[in-house]
């Protein structure tokens, strides 16, 4: 299973009154997760924007198991899960690496969109395919 | 079925290269949605916390239907859901009103943490008891 | 003098874990007092747009005065200034409304940018001379 | 003259309608510019606090120079100024790596509140008084 991995120091304007991440921000360390990914294996929005298409996500999925607070640091784990259909999947895994406690897990799902015309391809785009094929996806 | 309603403008800070509304901020106008509700019902976070609790996200889903523009207005439909447990649960819809779309659907769960410990309370607090009671849920 | 009015509330998530607004959140607080000046002026975003062009922000200002907390509410003031040059400067006063208190004053200048080539326009826009004569200013 | 650099990837939600970061983005530049500074000099956040005390910022300012586009690199330059009164200045310079223009530039001051009463302070506290001396400021 292809992953990926990136460690992220807190923003002090990621906090909130509660002291901790404010829980919306975990998609935002989603997208970094994705972006090292996409980075390690070529797969980054610019990449696939090059191509023609956009992958907006579709359905995000956060589960909150342990606060962050500032000061800490956090590490997330992306992982590609491979699909038949013309979509992109991850779930990712937030760690936080001053207590070595799972803060959060969670998942998102990407469709493609035709640059242009922004119109969903529901064929898997030739790009996609022969980088599914590189990886033996 | 307690439900409330709230109408947003688009800030253009929360759009993105795109030239749509940037997925992670829908979490913002769901917290919108909670806290017209809080304000209709009498459930709002100061409240909440007056009551000697927090409740935090432990789990929200977003669901993404059609982009949304700048310059676009949207409306929050947030729906109460009842549940035993002490949780609390809710359904939302954002609607874009420029075009009459469902543009996002989603939900999210929270749980009570005691304000001085920050610890987990299993048993429904006696305050938001009497709030389903008065509410007849 | 023109000048706009437009009050916000707080979200939660644009508190920080002092227990105030995060600092670089008035900039999305004069960003609203812009487009509802826009809005009752006729200079919005996109009708600027329209007229092929975009007005990024060059430069801003920001003195804080007092914090705000979550639960209160705000107003933002925002007065037009001339400019014989090419330019759109803007001064902002956030009030807090449960205090009656000046939070912040600031300001915030903008300039012409060609839609297509994104090159600086440095001779006033007709639309905007004539946006400007319209207001007598 | 103290200073300091940190290196920073755009994030996707940090563009724009315009496929720029947002202008207001740049005071989360300019806070992780103080962090990786107080990081390198034992000046945190949680350091001060830890002495009594927090630092919000009273006054920023930014100089937008030139746009940074989604997949371009930063690196932000964060320089200490001295001050004979109770205040903590900086000054930034925020390089697009990718072009090695430089992006924006800006300033920021900070004023010590006493964490409990959060009344200004306006003499030196002694731990700053203390590091100051240690770096021959």
């Amino acid at each position: 299973m292809l992953s990926s991995e990136i460690e992220i120091e807190i923003r002090f304007s990621e906090t909130d009154a509660m002291g901790v991440v404010w829980h919306g921000n975990y998609l935002k360390f989603f997208e970094d997760g994705r972006e090292a990914f996409g980075k390690q294996y070529g797969l980054e929005y610019l990449t696939i924007f090059d191509h023609g298409f956009f992958t907006p996500i579709v359905k995000s999925e956060i589960d909150h198991k342990a606060p962050v607070y500032y000061g800490q640091k956090i590490k997330v784990i992306t992982r590609y899960h491979p699909s038949r259909s013309a979509k992109v999947l991850f779930s990712y895994e937030v760690i936080n690496m001053s207590t070595g406690q799972l803060a959060a897990a969670g998942q998102t799902m990407q469709v493609f969109l035709r640059r242009e015309s922004r119109e969903l391809e529901l064929i898997t785009p030739e790009f996609y395919r022969a980088w599914k094929e590189k990886h033996q996806i």
